[in-house]
């Protein structure tokens, strides 16, 4: 039984060395051949398809529809938009050779894929009658890393995006504000990570956008991760593209647009967040194995076929491990993958028509009647996920701070780390300042932050609001 | 009414000029804007969604797990099967360039994934309890082409490519046909697209393949379509990627391995085939919209939603068209997009409790109860299904033909065209002649062909099976 838990690192001694670990030994995925490059194995895939169909869903009753664009864009189409070129042109890989010729124009592999999509806008919007145009695709993009961390930082990346127009300003900024809402509850209602809904600074955000709204999350060590990015692209995508509509009365104007992501990153900040010295732990919602059992002889295969079917009828996904690998090595590789129950099935249990279960987040163990465990597995599962969520939620409370010295701020991230609220000029040069001192950036202006009367942590001018400050991944 | 269709060109008249017209009018796709290069809108791309659906749970029921590699394939990796490399070298599409600098080592965007899978099997299997490895992904691909034929040649297509790894040749070849099978089920039984199945002559064979299993449709202007096709890879790739396990006698050996793969082209195939003059016609098992209901008037709005409510109960996809547009503009524009049946709605209609139907394949319109509509619909939809499948099989039986001379042969190829059975001696050197002299090239051997004693068609010499010949797409 030590055996496989002796190999994996320790979330508590070095969470980087154990994520690395965790990410490989649980067969989420693995290195690519080429530097900076990740292949998703079939358990971390089911994470990104289940993530898949619960978005999916929420964004096609919004009335939002599934297209596909060319993953090739000419670097003349890229650089229209001059902040949009300027923040992704170090990050390209660039296509100059196609079927043994050298091309007139060099390709850009998508970064993203505002500048191709909106050469076709212009093209098939004419009149208010065609608005708002609602489109998201599924797909593949590319963004140089020459260090890969798994997950969180790869060359290659699996998202969807987002990309919509409207005839005002106020419907654009409403579907931002909707795209965002949307990610919150993928967070925090299926990955049980509760996040901060925010604004980016205008350092930070979407490079050509009017401004970006942002789900922050907390990981274990004190460092935010940016989960997913809501963006309000104002007029400057479709002055450049000439993406014009003739409104009711008769006049020609330019569309107001959004765009908005998630990512295969995302998946990153789940395994960070709820794992221990085992190894993963899944919230039951997204996990691919919701139960595993585990027959501990061969003589009580008729029952675990039974129980199996009578779960599987309410719905729980589950598999019975029957390979031939000892008990303690089954027990220790479920607990790796996170399999939020584990079910153990021997003579005694038949004898008595119980099951003993044991809970993957709170090590629990007991033995109930097998009927009790089929009718109360739902709410069981329901109580982990929310377990889940709760104990992350009373963690980023503890590593919130509010800071009132830049003394004190310095303290807190050089310490234990966290998000820490502090008022600021909202000048870039204290920001880079602050930056280049503490590690820490702003994360976001909090959606439900007041307007105060007080002064810059760094630079004693002015300041009106509280940002969030926090080391990034 | 009349101004629709006086601008959809003529299936009856030039069917790829018709093509053309229809693919980009009832919008399934876009030119994008690098040549070759081709934008799947959403009414296209949900076809592409449905055939994702109904492929994937086929596959998932047989063990298959989806994953997904990177796309970038580094030049050496392709390099390792000869024969794979020299029949895809043509077609690639190179990155050169990555985070502003020279790569070192070129790397290849994939147009089909055997050499970046295979590096990792290696990684992977190691004993027979590895096998077998099933798995697939669902992902873009680039064989270069500067010629788009929408949806049938483009530079970039989607796909799903299946790749499976096997202790024995029998286990392989037995997963190959399952595939092939799984083909014939999604073109017959969805897409209501009769087809042929066979294997590929050497010639025409994957590149690297021990052999090709082939489903070959026939298109209205009797030319075939290669829809999809399943690969026994023998040992070809698992010698030169080193993918060995030990086997339960504990002996090191290399495993057999299977490829196989359905692409967005197959969608233009289901274009092709189903269409008239007034525009698509969709088999309704995978059309996005299966039922569109008209109301006539703006008074009979609430008898609308129950007969669209009821409608939908039962699980049929439907959509009511309350645009502004004027009645002969919605009656075109969905006749256009193929939708299977329109239903009419006015003041006459609710005053008898009936409503009108029109069916899109006969244009058969008549008026029933519209509690009928509703318990009949599923049956309705079915035989239209079932009738355009028929349709195409008479089609198809009348333009096979078998030939018993040369000079027959050359006759049907610059005429009628269509499938031609013919002996054939397998030598490559008659199989060239006969493609540079008609255009026709072996389709396949099909799978029921038995074998024969009598002289190829072309040269005399002994031949001992009938072939199948067509020019292809």
């Amino acid at each position: 039984m030590a055996f496989v838990k002796k190999e994996l690192k320790k979330k508590s001694e070095n969470i980087s060395d154990w994520y690395n670990d965790v990410v490989l030994k649980a067969e989420l995925a693995d290195y690519g051949p080429v530097k900076g490059t990740m292949v998703i194995r079939p358990y971390g895939y089911a994470l990104w398809e289940t993530t898949q169909q619960i978005f999916d869903k929420m964004i096609k009753a919004a009335g939002v529809q599934n297209a596909y664009f060319p993953l090739f864009i000419p670097m003349s189409l890229l650089a229209k938009e001059k902040k949009h070129v300027e923040g992704f042109s170090p990050e390209l890989a660039v296509v100059t050779h196609g079927g043994g010729e050298k091309l007139a124009e060099p390709l850009a592999v998508r970064p993203t894929s505002e500048t191709i999509m909106y050469s076709m806008f212009a093209k098939w919007i004419q009149s208010h009658r065609d608005l708002p145009l609602l489109l998201n695709q599924w797909c593949n993009v590319v963004r140089w890393e020459k260090r890969t961390y798994l997950f969180l930082r790869t060359t290659e990346f699996l998202w969807q995006e987002g990309h919509t127009a409207h005839a005002t300003h106020d419907d654009a900024i409403a579907f931002a504000n909707k795209a965002h809402e949307w990610y919150r509850q993928v967070f925090e209602e299926y990955f049980a990570m509760p996040v901060i809904l925010g604004r980016k600074s205008a350092t930070e955000q979407f490079a050509g956008a009017a401004f970006s709204l942002t789900v922050e999350a907390l990981m274990p060590d004190g460092k935010s991760l940016q989960s997913a990015t809501s963006h309000d692209l104002g007029q400057n995508f479709s002055k450049v593209f000439d993406i014009q509509f003739s409104s009711k009365d008769g006049k020609r104007e330019y569309v107001w647009q959004t765009s908005w992501g998630l990512s295969t990153r995302a998946l990153g900040g789940l395994f960070l967040t709820h794992g221990d010295d085992d190894g993963l732990i899944l919230p039951p919602k997204i996990a691919p194995i919701q139960v595993v059992i585990v027959p501990i002889t061969k003589t009580v295969d008729a029952y675990v076929a039974r129980v199996k079917e009578a779960l599987v009828a309410t719905g729980v996904r589950v598999l019975v491990d029957e390979s031939d690998d000892s008990m303690g090595r089954k027990f220790n590789k479920w607990e790796m993958k996170g399999v939020s129950v584990r079910i153990e099935i021997g003579e005694k249990e038949v004898a008595g028509e119980t099951v003993t279960i044991i809970l993957r987040d709170t090590h629990e163990k007991k033995q109930i009647q097998w009927k009790e465990c089929v009718t109360q597995m739902d709410s069981l599962l329901n109580e982990i996920q929310q377990r889940l969520f709760d104990k992350q939620k009373a963690f980023l409370d503890r590593h919130t701070f509010t800071a009132y010295s830049y003394e004190e701020f310095k303290k807190i991230m050089s310490t234990t780390k966290g998000f820490i609220h502090a008022l600021w000029c909202e000048d870039a040069t204290c920001e880079k300042a602050i930056k280049d001192e503490t590690k820490a950036t702003t994360r976001c202006l909090p959606l439900d932050a007041k307007e105060e009367k007080g002064v810059c942590i760094y630079c004693g001018k002015p300041a009106y609001h509280r940002w969030i400050f926090g080391q990034s991944y």
